[in-house]
């Protein structure tokens, strides 16, 4: 039996580990991390960096593989997306079968933590299918928190609602109905352009809980042309970019 | 200057603990430990086993302080609560003023994170009104992460969003537009059975991260009879309870 270890790491600063991450990792037989070619968006530098700070003296495999790319061009969005799940679950499935067979612990870093926006639970249960696996999850900081804590602000206001979305939606449907508090993610596109400012004010941050960190708040109206500025100028700087943000409206 | 720790400590069990906080709990000169009497649910013993713990051989100075209680009678519920923070305020200016005088580092051990559902935030804003304070936040694993990792699901659908709102929200209100998955905190009184059940699937966990944990998960109409005992029954057994759900509509 496999045993699938998807491990949060939080949000790119190595203090966000906690102590149950450090221990599974420590327990893993092989750690795959996952490589996007030369995007630096793939953070490989960082997974591999806490491995080697917590591997140390470990018999655990680090194993790098190629991230298979999602077929764009399908007009089926969905079906590509599934397509591409698939690809990725065959790798797993052959690595971990080439470098420890059928028994052992593997453990994949997950960015932030393993249930928000992220696809490992569903390749995970395609590469079942395959090899029967005992998936564990071990929760860790979401960017969401990692972005309340920098602005030192609570998400919800007392006992009321927020919503957590993305950005695509954010654009295509204008502020859902049911919360007067957003949490924006996964948008490339500044989407909170497409809002009426009028008394909304945003908590915009990128890179947060790492080194690179920016964050700005304060009405929309003011901050939406600076935040797409800075947002512009810190993406050709570093060559990538991952913001989130919270919107409120009065 | 006091700098004001809010350091997350995750939903009971002691691994939660990122690096982060315990670095951040060892800095201090200072840690406040609120008491509410007899009541289990204060959880009093867990944060001073995590101090024990942590802060061997340090300076730190940990103090137990008696959580003023809210006037439950006042009619008005917010001014009720106004009234309630102010009050621990107070406690929290004079505990630090006895204990440290106006310079120092104090660690509050705040439960899941910082963000989600908690008034430490607000409270600090009130002390800051009489002891000038730099508010430093340290994120945590919330419950509801700790409720995801335990069933090892996504919290969303694919690029679908999700609303977090309350107990009594849902029974006085409904199931909310804007959103098919909803994550219930706050809820003392299973209000999952005001909704309709047709469809709705449920993802039910108590004490989740703790030695207690209990997670029961299934179709509502089915499950919800039977999470209403389990409470009942978990209840009486403890002492206390905490538990947290998500629904899902197809
Ligand atoms: C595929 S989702 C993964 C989210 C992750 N599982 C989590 O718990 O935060 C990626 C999105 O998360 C947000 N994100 C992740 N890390 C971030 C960071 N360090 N700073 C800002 N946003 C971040 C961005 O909105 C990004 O588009
Ligand atoms: C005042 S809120 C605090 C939430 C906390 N700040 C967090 O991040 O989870 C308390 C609510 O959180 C949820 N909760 C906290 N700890 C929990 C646990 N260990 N198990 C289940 N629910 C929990 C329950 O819904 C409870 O009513």
């Amino acid at each position: 039996m496999i045993e699938l270890l998807l491990i949060g790491i939080g949000t790119g600063n190595p203090d966000h580990l906690t102590r149950q991450a450090e221990k599974a990792l420590r327990s893993a037989d092989l750690v795959l991390i996952p490589r996007k070619g030369a995007n630096k968006a793939d953070l490989a530098e960082l997974r591999q960096a806490i491995c080697d700070e917590l591997l140390q003296g470990s018999a655990a495999r680090v194993v790098a593989f190629d991230l298979p790319k999602r077929d764009a061009e399908n007009p089926d969005y969905r079906a590509g997306v599934d397509d591409w799940h698939d690809a990725i679950a065959r790798v797993w499935t052959d690595t971990i079968q080439a470098e420890i067979g059928d028994t052992g612990r593997v453990a994949l870093l997950v960015w932030g933590d393993p249930s928000l926006y992220d696809s490992t639970l569903r390749i995970a249960g395609r590469v079942d299918r395959a090899v029967p696996l005992k998936v564990t999850v071990i929760p860790g900081i979401t960017s969401l928190q990692a972005l309340t804590a920098s602005h030192a602000i609570p998400i919800n206001e007392i006992g009321a609602p927020f919503l957590v979305t993305t950005g695509r939606k954010l654009r295509e449907e204008g502020w859902p109905a049911g919360a007067d508090t957003l949490a924006i993610m996964l948008d490339g596109e500044c989407s909170f352009q497409a809002v009426d400012p009028e008394g909304v004010t945003i908590w915009w941050g990128a890179y947060v809980g790492m080194a690179e960190e920016i964050i700005l708040s304060g009405p929309l109206a003011e901050l939406a042309p600076r935040i797409v500025e800075t947002r512009a100028e810190a993406r050709a700087r570093h060559g990538w970019i991952m913001d989130i943000y919270i919107l409120r409206r009065a």
